[in-house]
């Protein structure tokens, strides 16, 4: 359940040593942000950040890693200062943002266990697997109540595949998300093979109709307790047709990630969208332009005009290039999601001169756009409903990207001014952030 | 917003004077479970309910109304009884159940200003028109709080129908709900069109491919605030193509109503049940098994195997009786509704012995159906979705089905024996109650 003090009258006021605690957090956002390529060492990231504790210690063992920082900062709310700030909810004790800051090091030596002579298959599920963990790792951390992921492994039979269901609820700085990965055999109805035809020229029907396939994908949503602090998606897959002897046949890769904030701020919004630039730029210069009016299209609740969130990119049937150029992208974009996201969640709790709604205002107002968080989920999403319709399809999985709480109101309207509106307006107004 | 005790760990707990109480509510809900034709003068019906107070006070004033009476029972917690019995929460004060218990009036004597020389589709508006105001008013009287539903006129442009939305929020028995009158004019596109042939072979299409159409309907839903209280739909219809002189072509029914409880109780859904076999049964011997089958089969979560109440019926393209006939069935339908279901609501608040949730359990375990709700209304129900998809449907009226809060936990199952178990065991499995 959400903490008491969004229900009570008052919230409780902390007064923060705003000029101390604002500078040490504005050079580790600094960080968080950067995309320059430069290569920096540990030491002098250290020098960079006084205040701030920095270690050395790593999720994964492995090498290559050059920026895997341990940002540990518990934020001491001290009283009676004449600069102080009113925060809603204070930082929790010994949150820290465990964000492993790479700069397009070779996903060779960042997973253990990859190597490029293995079957493209394999390779995914070997990148996947080392995302899921890395990412787990990061939000319990980040999390700081000791609440863990629940792990659910499950499989569809024997040959035909399973996947790892891991879900957090209940948290003190997230209340619920999954990251799931899967890995699915199977085969394709004539109906869905004829629509992948479609772009897919090199499909060949066997005699039987049936057309075997393989799918795999890491699937990710993440709701945080504080209205404050957007919930975020991302999902990248691998998708095998296959001949009868097992070989691939067509192959293509999908993804994309995308924010959504309750509150939209500017600065979030700018960080999520220059992380996918970037590595959208490294790879292919029309990348970003194509994949982000593409999750302006997909993230869209047509029935309201209204987007989802403030978008970031999306993209399926990617098969122009050779497979282990779309696989180094796949995996680059991977590496970039936690400090495309976490240091937006981490702002919440620093001191801002920002205008911010009251608890109360955050929290009525959170619910009604988790409601329609909701509607998009279950009433637009193809892959949502593709899934649903799948016969013998995990529905736990699929739906643990539901919120914990929505609510819907007849007819709701934001005061017009308001910070509310102000949100309804970029989601109404898709925009151009870098 | 839920009244505080709900949350509080300690519920309040009232003593009631059960036997006095319990004796003059039996004989309350007897009339209101009452299925027989026999014709009772309202002085009979007094004289057998001592203890209650009972007015000749009518909600719409005219004639016919055979058994238009309001029961005002206020019950007065007493303490320090001995045949006391724990309630979770107290009686609202002053609450009313209005209920007009008709017996197959004839519905020109109801309904002011309903002429049988009338056009169907004026017959129609006019019929729903007085219901969806009867149904306000009765709901407004029971939840006691002088809350009231708002009024939402609207149009679709000249010529082009509009509708009555009326809706209600967070008052003391009920959360939410809408009762909503439409009555729309437009033309329907070829693929519909062709769609519609498959079951009605006299639609001729125009030249230019496009098909004039009528449609007006009445469709509610309400979600009461107790977590032991059901949720209810109902929906009657009407629908027209025309020809391009404006006159009618093609002409067929719909409706149906379904009640959606959080716990189980055998007595609201025998209650439920027998108010609508006793109407099909009026008009003809083959509708409740034929409605109520298809009523299970339509509220279904497919992906789910879960049923989202415990049904009622459901009917489409009813049009091999004259249209009279079906009008008659469907107004016989609408009279019935209050008494299929305040009855359900009202219940909750008396004292019983039946084994009960704790407040905790009791809203934990609501938010979740709710949340079934949601999914069965966003990912699964056709109308919804074919209204969403609707070129300048309004969007506000059709989302009026979602209740004020919904919650979703990953793969929550109910302890094996609890009552929460054995709800979702009657949903899983529907069964025949009258």
């Amino acid at each position: 359940m959400f903490p008491g003090s969004w229900s009570s009258t008052n919230a409780r006021r902390i007064l923060w040593t705003a000029s101390n605690i604002r500078r040490a957090s504005r050079n580790a956002v600094s960080r968080f942000v950067h995309t320059s390529r430069s290569s920096r060492s540990a030491a002098s990231l250290r020098a960079l950040t006084p205040g701030l504790v920095i270690t050395a210690g790593s999720i994964v063992a492995g090498t290559g890693l050059y920026y895997l920082t341990n940002f540990m900062m518990p934020l001491q709310p001290i009283l009676n200062d004449s600069s102080s700030i009113e925060e809603p909810e204070p930082f929790p004790e010994g949150l820290k943002c465990n964000v492993p800051l790479r700069e397009f090091d070779s996903v060779y030596d960042v997973v253990p266990g990859l190597r490029k002579d293995m079957p493209m298959r394999e390779k995914m599920e070997t990148l996947l697997k080392f995302y899921q963990q890395e990412i787990v790792a990061a939000i319990e951390q980040a999390d700081s109540s000791g609440k863990t992921f629940i792990i659910d492994e499950w499989s569809r039979g024997e040959g035909l595949g399973g996947g790892i269901t891991r879900v957090f609820q209940d948290g003190r700085v997230f209340e619920k998300g999954g990251v799931n990965f899967s890995a699915i055999y199977g085969s394709l109805p004539t109906a869905a093979v004829q629509r992948m035809k479609a772009n897919h020229k090199d499909i060949q029907i066997p005699d039987n109709g049936k057309l075997p396939f393989y799918a795999c994908g890491l699937s990710l949503v993440i709701h945080p307790q504080h209205y404050l602090a957007p919930s975020v998606h991302m999902n990248y897959r691998y998708f095998e047709t296959r001949n009868e002897d097992g070989t691939p046949q067509a192959w293509w890769f999908g993804g994309g990630q995308d924010l959504s904030p309750m509150y939209y701020s500017e600065a979030d919004a700018v960080q999520f969208h220059k992380h996918l630039k970037d590595v959208c730029d490294h790879h292919d210069p029309t990348y970003y332009q194509r994949f982000k009016k593409w999750a302006d299209e997909y993230f869209l609740i047509k029935y309201r005009g209204e987007a989802r969130g403030i978008g970031g990119i999306f993209f399926d049937d990617l098969n122009d290039k050779e497979a282990e150029e779309h696989f180094l992208f796949v995996a680059d974009a991977l590496s970039r999601f936690l400090p495309s996201y976490l240091p937006a969640v981490r702002r919440v709790y620093e001191p801002s001169n920002e205008p911010r709604p009251t608890p109360e205002e955050g929290k009525h107002w959170q619910g009604l756009r988790r409601g329609r968080y909701v509607e998009f989920n279950l009433a637009v999403d193809r892959g949502t409903s593709f899934g649903l319709q799948t016969p013998g399809s995990r529905v736990e999985s699929i739906l643990m990207t539901l919120p914990k709480n929505a609510s819907w109101e007849y007819n709701y309207h934001p005061s017009p001014g308001s910070l509310e509106a102000k949100t309804v307006e970029v989601l109404k107004n898709p925009k151009d952030y870098v």
